[in-house]
């Protein structure tokens, strides 16, 4: 279906908006992807949206005739409006000229495949929205098979995570539990739990890498919990050569992660 | 000097909170950094801050104890103030309990002293402060001499910028340049020039690095202008196994830094 608002007041429009808070997105289960490349990452990744909002006036494109021609096939609607009401949506000055709107994904453990891939990476607590999706970004880039969120971070599905997985969100498995649910699902199967920590720890460089491999990072300002390092099967140190003894938590998962890869497509 | 302020529009509570625009801080050559954690870190390095603004009612602490002596002793100020108005000075809902202002460091790429570190970072028109204050911190831990932004990269003393930085801004050489600055300078004496890039490169590992080593990353939406990636060194290409052909800017800059670091290391 094909449609025009024309009104901030518009009950969709407000509906669009509210799920720039948590507390919308979850009642709802419902997220916003803004952006023509991000939309087409999730095309290609097989996620059409349930409704496209475009602005009126935007440059024509062929990605964007295509994505509006499946979402119309798949039952879904269009909706063509303002910028200024675009803005008011994304709550951006110079929004994406067309966002669109997604369920919200399974996000149990038990949907995870575990031998699918031979490299997970896990966030233990992530609170920023930024690193969330950059985690999500590099799980995609080092071919991981998705991200494990534990215990309280940040919403995954927020636009400033969406927008920084960078389309990984769509095509990286997502799954949130406790540490309480993850170790057993962990232990109930093969599976080497890799942490960087300074207790007992060997070089990250050459470690005993072992697939499937789970890198696991903990929060911005408090790392991991002492029981979580010690509940890992592989603990590494990186050299920290400066007056600082840490990396930022997108970062080191990075570093690690990138050095798993390198272990692993060797032997 | 010590003294109170209480009134919300004094002048030297409006002189603070204007530092959040960089026009201010360029203005008056001042930026802020906020919390005990970052100024003890500052302290380490020597810079003490020429005003130090703390909540009434804090927590007492050693380390702030030490910070006030030293500001007084430097003949700066020490101001007492309330929460609120520390809310109100840096925008934030729950200020850190004290917060520094700090003369903006020379940045200028005459001061970079190339032999006094095996690794550079270069980072090309970064528009995230979030990154840059991240490439400062990885800087820190691979022990590289400092970071140089080339062409319109945000302003490195945003508080965001200095808070993603966790006190590497002090530690780390900053230097600020355009490209046809740069080229040059860089040209002038010996210095290994590296970018990740898909033209004519080889593998990021085991890639012949070579001290003093400047690992270069583009812009995050555009990567390096061609001409950059033409002019350098040695290209080297990283592993993307999904869908996506690129990684997060600061990432991509500390994969790299940690492979250099671990060439050199070895060499």
């Amino acid at each position: 279906m094909r449609r025009s608002i024309t009104g901030f007041s518009n009950p969709t429009v407000k509906f669009l908006k509210s799920l720039r808070e948590k507390k919308h997105r979850k009642r709802e289960g419902k997220f916003l992807a803004e952006g023509l490349r991000l939309l087409t990452d999730a095309r290609e990744s097989g996620r059409i949206p349930e409704m496209l909002v475009m602005a009126q006036g935007r440059d024509p494109h062929p990605l964007l005739d295509a994505l509006e021609r499946d979402v119309l096939a798949a039952g879904g609607e269009v909706v063509e409006t303002s910028e200024d009401i675009l803005s008011k949506i994304t709550g951006k000055d110079n929004p994406q000229a067309v966002c669109g709107l997604f369920s919200e994904f399974d996000t149990s453990l038990s949907g995870v495949d575990r031998h699918a891939a031979p490299l997970w990476l896990v966030a233990q607590a992530m609170r920023d929205p930024g690193n969330l999706g950059t985690m999500l970004r590099t799980a995609d880039a080092v071919g991981a098979g998705g991200l494990i969120l534990l215990d309280d971070c940040v919403d995954p599905f927020s636009v400033e995570a969406v927008r920084a997985s960078m389309g990984a969100i769509f095509t990286q498995k997502l799954a949130m539990a406790r540490w309480e649910e993850f170790l057993p699902w962990l232990r109930a199967d093969a599976g080497q739990l890799v942490a960087a920590s300074l207790r007992e720890a060997v070089p990250y460089r050459g470690a005993p890498y072992a697939g499937p491999c789970f890198v696991m990072v903990g929060n911005e300002s408090q790392g991991l919990p002492e029981d979580y390092e010690l509940a890992c099967d592989l603990r590494v140190t990186m050299p920290m050569k400066g007056r600082a003894d840490s990396l930022n938590a997108a970062v080191a998962g990075a570093v690690l992660a990138y050095e798993v890869l390198a272990t692993l497509d060797a032997g």
